[in-house]
């Protein structure tokens, strides 16, 4: 019977139910999804039971009762515990794990996955509980790639989805590597707003005027990756030998108020060294060449 | 006659004839001003005579020559060394400097053309000397209001202009405080991309999808300005309690590749002294309070 069919897409088991969890299981039993749910603190399940959830006494049961498990824990040690539980009801089934968590442990998730008959999807979320449902939260996932097309419908459900590939630690690659990127700028920022504020200046009136220059970015981005990845590295910026002079004024001035200048010593030190090697008439993305790792 | 007083106002002379000088005077010339140009190094005047403009032996000439004299040299030094020969010739005229330089140094040459006779704006330049008659470079400005809005049109034939208040240094301060947070996010973006690649992912497709990632910016600095100008932090990013355990995450993944992890560590080292202080409730905004000027 065709509604077997669809009763089967739309069934989805939730383990973990903090405020990420209870937002996932939450958003299914709104679109229609017959959903089951676990968690450790079994009252946790009890406002999702009220909306229409069925609670599974244990993590084993629910994994039996959809062919889709999402699993949304504390920490990977967690996933690690709930897994060991699982081990015998996880065969034939798509485990889709967004908790928190590094790439090598999601490799790591997906063997284990793989030697017991099971499918893995690694998912990261960037964004937070009450925009679950909405474009507003971003789901990188990474792993097996059937088994992400066969519920890509499900998951759309959840937010802004993007699929990085068959490497399970893709999508915590992706979600580290965003996430690093914006805590650099954000703390940058702070400690602008710290000189902005040294200097008398209303630091929401900057903040708007920085907010405004950011759509500049895209296209420098774009070009400096580009640079990067070929090697071939144009004056971005100005070449390096005008824009260490401009450090040091930048330097200088932070000296005078007392406000951190880490990131801009590090950034003349670069400069310096690529100007000694001869490559004063290259850009700021050359200094990619120097960051080697340690 | 009126010929003559539109005249005035379409006369200016540009001292210092670099890239961007030259620039500066050739949009002046092609705009139809009467440009008179003065250069240490007289034939960089050769392409701006050929255009039109009339070159001053000396920079007292060249000051004499207009009541507009926009000042656009190597350094600070070299604007002194010029001032100090114009000195005669600068009572009643107004002074833009657009010369990079500290705040400092721009409240400086104000006092000398105030005690000269003159009026004296600051201005700082963001962008390249191709883009100079465009809306695509930013010429913050600040210093004599009144000297500022009498030749604002003139000075708007050069970019997208503002004028940031009478505190001769308020140009310079946006100029340095805009630049340096650009450096912290490329960077930042930089060392990511390192990450990135150490992770075998496409730096420029990464690059691409970070690029996206920055229209969610505009709306949360403005919050977090917000809540720094009132003291009053909300969990921006989520509370402090949460997010120390992610840099925890991103330190370990980042050790585990080589990657530098500098700002992650003081991120984490702060959050660790705010939630010791008892405000792990409160988000990353609340970490400025730590930034205290040293």
């Amino acid at each position: 019977m065709t509604t077997t069919a669809e009763g089967a897409a739309g069934q989805v088991t939730v383990l973990g139910l903090g405020d990420m969890g209870s937002a996932i299981a939450r958003t299914f039993v709104d679109r229609g999804y017959r959903t089951t749910v676990w968690n450790r603190t079994a009252s946790k399940a009890a406002p999702l039971v009220d909306a229409g959830a069925t609670a599974a006494a244990t993590a084993a049961e629910a994994v039996a009762a959809s062919p889709l498990v999402v699993i949304c824990l504390l920490d990977s040690t967690a996933v690690d515990e709930v897994l060991s539980t699982v081990e015998g009801a996880v065969a034939g089934k798509v485990l889709v794990n967004v908790t928190s968590g590094s790439p090598a442990q999601a490799r790591a998730n997906e063997q284990w996955a793989s030697e017991r008959g099971a499918e893995y999807v690694d998912g990261k979320i960037m964004g937070d509980p009450p925009y679950v449902g909405t474009p507003n939260i971003m789901f990188p996932f990474s792993g097996s790639r059937q088994a992400f097309a066969a519920h890509e419908s499900a998951l759309q459900e959840l937010g802004t989805i993007a699929y990085h590939g068959e490497d399970a630690g893709a999508a915590a690659v992706e979600f580290m590597a965003q996430v690093a990127a914006s805590y650099e700028l954000l703390i940058g920022f702070l400690h602008t707003l710290r000189l902005v504020q040294a200097e008398g200046v209303d630091v929401v009136e900057f903040a708007d005027r920085f907010a405004g220059s950011l759509a500049a970015f895209p296209p420098l981005l774009a070009s400096m990756s580009k640079a990067i990845k070929s090697g071939e590295y144009a004056p971005d910026l100005g070449p390096l030998n005008v824009q260490a002079a401009l450090m040091d004024d930048m330097i200088s001035h932070r000296d005078s108020l007392g406000v951190e200048a880490v990131r801009m010593r590090e950034v003349k030190e670069l400069m310096d060294r690529r100007i000694a090697d001869g490559h004063g008439d290259q850009g700021f993305s050359s200094l990619f060449e120097l960051l080697k790792r340690r």
